[in-house]
């Protein structure tokens, strides 16, 4: 298993990344609505004021076919355990509620009734028969802080007026906090269309890496297999990511077939498999996207581990590698200091697999190997190749004055890293970010 | 379990803090010798050169009392299999050599014997009737490359013919790489003195914080006594801090006792116990040095976690407060972003203990609750408090124009966390450093 091939993208500019992601339809049977206002949050005492997003997504009827995947954090956002009581209550959805600024995690009040109060208000202002039941609810933004639940439910209206179907590029937009850029995929697949967007930047680590992410359907895809589909197509792509190593207390991924209600007969077995593997290769894309988006971002690291005993040490050795500070920060530099790759790996291996036999372990780099038998090979040529090859992974401007990281992605080029630890069968391609001091600057004073 | 009580100390400029090590002084029974000299690495290809300092600890006669703990990455460095050998083979040591810049892992060429070439120089200038059994090889800096081991035999009469007795300063100085201050401590015990000193800045972690740290006593120990001890206090000081959750090739904590070679009796069990709680706080207070002197470091950490269900659960929330890139980011800015704090307990405890009971759980920040019953407690005033304690704790110097961390610890004060699980009897203190802008610049480009 070498690097995944990509299609090869290339953007001169922010509006032509978004020209790109306007021909991304919602999929027939879906809207979407949004629209941000201004408050004051309680926390700051009437000091500041901010702006909050609502996004609302919503099916022309109601659908028993959807699916989630929510965060393991120990202290979940309220919205995930409104979310967890949907997915086992059985009943069907109608509408997908997003705010961002505050993401109702921990805070000093009822969190889970104000997410209840946003979802009635989404069932009113909707006329859902459903009622809240029908509305799934999701925050991303600022945790520990209070849900503005009055000015939500005077807003929601708004909001609601704004829902059109077309392009999904709206509610990508509005979905945002840090983000730099939108992240919008879309497949055609069995008949149908998916089309999928995610938000995230910071505190992007494992068991759902992104924050929110959204995949919308209109193929007909039963509950049933739908919810196993998206635990195996999150483990092998958001599952797989990592800008910081932090586990959100919001992420969540959310997909929702509107088929069934569009009078599409379910999908067969065949049909099932086409469709996850789209399923699996859009939530791979979106996971590399969010990586490629990360606060500060000026590479994406792709590290392709075989040879391991067991694909849990696969996923585990590359993540040691695209979570090493050290190793990070040297590629922000454009520096090939392979021996903070080799530390990394090895301190995870000693820690997990203090036993596992390394000595015919081999590493490459840009597709030159760079650690053999124990030893590393390098001298200056070696170093120039390398030094080229993250250099031309960068998504840094190079025009004199920009900023340090573009508002878009002008390719998808990644640096490219390459384990064999000869000592297994199993598997794992892992995406992570470099480490730039764009990323303490935006993370050392992000709530003022 | 609180903070540790700290002593009070403050400097204004790095001589008042240099003029505050001079008299920790080496034991009784040994020397020191530091001796810097330029070459050109061989993977540079004759294109820069670099300086390598050699320090050489001596002992005045050969002693079994010594003991070592080394890292547990699995690709160590070829002194640290030296050390285990030499460790393992029960013989007695007379000398401890350390060069800085090049580590010796996993270079081109055989490293191990470029490391007893080394030991045998050290044994033939130093005329060693124990050869090169009785000397100890430790190195630290670029991993990687090889050792240039002619030049250094060619410099080592010069290194043997500096040793003195007295301050251990030179050797403190002579061992580091991109450390900002020597880290010195001594303390009197059992009728002797116990001095240490340690190096490392960056790639710090657990099993081994520190890359490298040295503790020396004029205290007769027997060797099996002091390997225990010293165990033990590598477990609850340098094992307890983490500047970037990196762990070296080449972390090595090595003690050596003089005492019996000075005709002293062997410790009793009492004077062992003394000399433990002794051990264990002088290796306490190095590993928080370490964490001070953290690559871009303007914040120590402090992490008292309690209530936890067993030591290493304590251990992990503490490391996973420390190891957060987003709230490490918080506290550069003097940002009391809680919600990190909890986000990053919660997201490791939702790994490895998914069946907790936290809904007593307590966390409070600067001596404030911030966190009690599953929500938080913030306003404005809270705020504004929390802010301060953090700005209390900086090690920055508030000058305009001044470098953006201190050359120096000016004071010795941390941002203090206390989280109680309130779901076991377990404890454990954790010391981390915050991550800025300069960790960031200085592992960009280490090696240029």
């Amino acid at each position: 298993m070498g690097p995944t091939p990509r299609m090869s993208v290339s953007h001169s500019s922010l509006s032509s990344y978004l020209d790109s992601l306007e021909v991304h339809e919602l999929p027939a049977g879906f809207q979407c609505g949004v629209h941000g206002f201004r408050f004051e949050p309680a926390e700051l005492g009437g000091r500041k004021t901010a702006v909050m997003n609502l996004t609302v997504l919503a099916l022309d009827a109601p659908t028993d076919d959807w699916a989630a995947v929510f965060t393991r954090n120990k202290f979940p956002g309220a919205p995930v355990k409104v979310g967890r009581a949907r997915l086992a209550g059985g009943g069907a959805l109608q509408a997908v509620v997003i705010n961002n600024k505050i993401s109702n995690v921990c805070s000093a009040g009822d969190g889970v009734m104000a997410s209840e109060a946003v979802c009635n208000g989404v069932a009113d202002a909707l006329k859902l028969s459903g009622g809240a039941e029908a509305v799934l609810p999701l925050s991303t933004g600022v945790i520990g802080w209070q849900l503005p639940v009055e000015r939500m439910l005077e807003e929601l209206p708004a909001a609601a007026r704004t829902l059109k179907r077309g392009s999904a590029l709206p509610a990508a937009k509005s979905i945002c906090t840090t983000d730099r850029f939108p992240k919008l995929r879309s497949v055609r697949a069995c008949g149908g269309t998916i089309t999928g967007f995610a938000k995230g930047a910071g505190m992007i680590e494992p068991n759902m890496a992104t924050m929110l992410a959204f995949v919308l359907t209109d193929v007909a895809v039963p509950r049933a297999e739908l919810r196993t589909m998206l635990g195996r197509a999150a483990d092998a792509s958001f599952n797989c990511a990592s800008v910081d190593a932090d586990q959100s207390t919001s992420d969540s991924l959310v997909c929702l077939s509107s088929g069934a209600s569009l009078g599409k007969p379910p999908l067969d077995a065949k049909g099932c498999a086409e469709f996850e593997a789209a399923l699996t290769e859009l939530c791979a894309r979106l996971a590399e996207d969010v990586v490629r988006n990360g606060e500060g971002t000026t590479h994406v690291i792709r590290v392709a581990v075989r040879g391991a005993p067991t694909e849990a040490v696969a996923r585990g050795a590359g993540k040691a590698v695209v979570n090493s500070p050290l190793f990070k920060s040297a590629v922000a530099g454009n520096d090939p200091n392979v021996g903070r790759l080799v530390a990394a790996v090895g301190s995870y291996l000693g820690k997990v697999a203090p036993e596992l036999d390394l000595s015919a372990c081999t590493m490459r780099m840009g597709g030159r190997t760079i650690f053999a038998k124990g030893a590393f090979s390098l001298d200056a040529a070696t170093e120039d190749e390398l030094y080229e090859h993250m250099k031309g992974a960068s998504l840094v401007n190079p025009v004199a004055g920009e900023p340090p990281s573009l508002p878009y992605p002008p390719h998808e080029r990644c640096v490219e890293i390459e384990i064999d630890l000869a000592a297994g069968k199993a598997a794992c391609t892992v995406h992570g970010s470099d480490l730039t001091q764009e990323y303490v600057s935006i993370n050392a004073d992000y709530r003022s």
